[in-house]
């Protein structure tokens, strides 16, 4: 599921039933509320939407393409080129990391997304000479998240210990 | 110039011109002999060499493609992806850098060079959490030194400011 195929999605009944339909969008928008980072993709989202696409689209559908059962992961082919709208939203989710630290440490950081065409990489978060979050990527192809709750957690856990490490070693941060 | 045309040109005469033509190979030699750093991205040029390619090529003349006067870098396009030779010299580059401040510092290091389609991007040396070497580059279409004595000099100064960010934050390294 791409992000560009959802909105036909939902003005048309769905012709080849999703496992997880649009029309009952995982009960996402209360988790989105709760959520700082969810609410902090979501800005990363809207930030970069410069055509005004998702201007009326709700919080939750935005959200809607990270989340993958197992099934529909193991669906995807990790052959060939990482496609872009999942480049997309790998780089929104370390950007709104990033953004969350910021906002915690007034340290600015950078970050930086390096993928092969195999879909295996580095995902960098940097302030001055200090990485906050340093993960390696594998089937690329593949990320997803099992819920919004997982993808809440999963952020907030990457955000707490990147400002545990940028309070640790500020002289670092400010070389 | 491409690194993969010029043993044509070794046994043939050259029927235009370069520049520099390949018979004066711009006396590395005896640079290369001194250069520690010339001689390690020498190394990683022929460790990369699966095919045994360059098996019976002189060192001077591997280093050849990294010289560029002014107007040869002017001359390639910025335009479109960088080429996989160019990207190739610059991965050995940062890594020759890497090989080096491991074998002064015992520190195991990792180079992400992340490289947009228009050839900007960021080079990055890293041990555990600390960055040692970060480099944004420009224009990396026209990645080149004017002579084997630049292009030696420049990597000896990221190599020693490396080491001594490694010397300085050991425990940043080990996390």
């Amino acid at each position: 599921m791409s992000i560009v195929t959802a909105p036909a999605n939902l003005q048309t009944p769905l012709e080849t039933p999703l496992e997880t339909p649009l029309e009952t969008p995982l009960e996402t928008a209360s988790v989105v509320d709760n959520s700082l980072f969810l609410k902090t993709i979501v800005q990363q989202i809207r930030a970069n939407d410069a055509y005004g696409t998702y201007r009326y689209w709700p919080d939750d559908l935005l959200l809607r393409p990270y989340i993958l059962s197992k099934k529909e992961r193991r669906a995807i082919s990790v052959e060939g080129e990482v496609d872009p709208f999942t480049l997309a939203r790998i780089l929104a989710f370390y950007r709104a990391i990033a953004t969350r630290i910021e906002s915690e440490t007034d340290q600015i950081s950078q970050v930086v997304v390096d993928i092969s065409h195999e879909g295996f990489g580095w995902a960098l978060i940097f302030s001055g000479r200090l990485i906050l979050v340093s993960k390696t990527l594998r089937d690329a192809h593949r990320f997803g998240f099992d819920s919004p709750e997982t993808l809440s957690a999963e952020g907030e856990k990457l955000v707490s210990k990147g400002i545990d490490l940028a309070q640790r070693f500020p002289e670092v941060c400010d070389i």
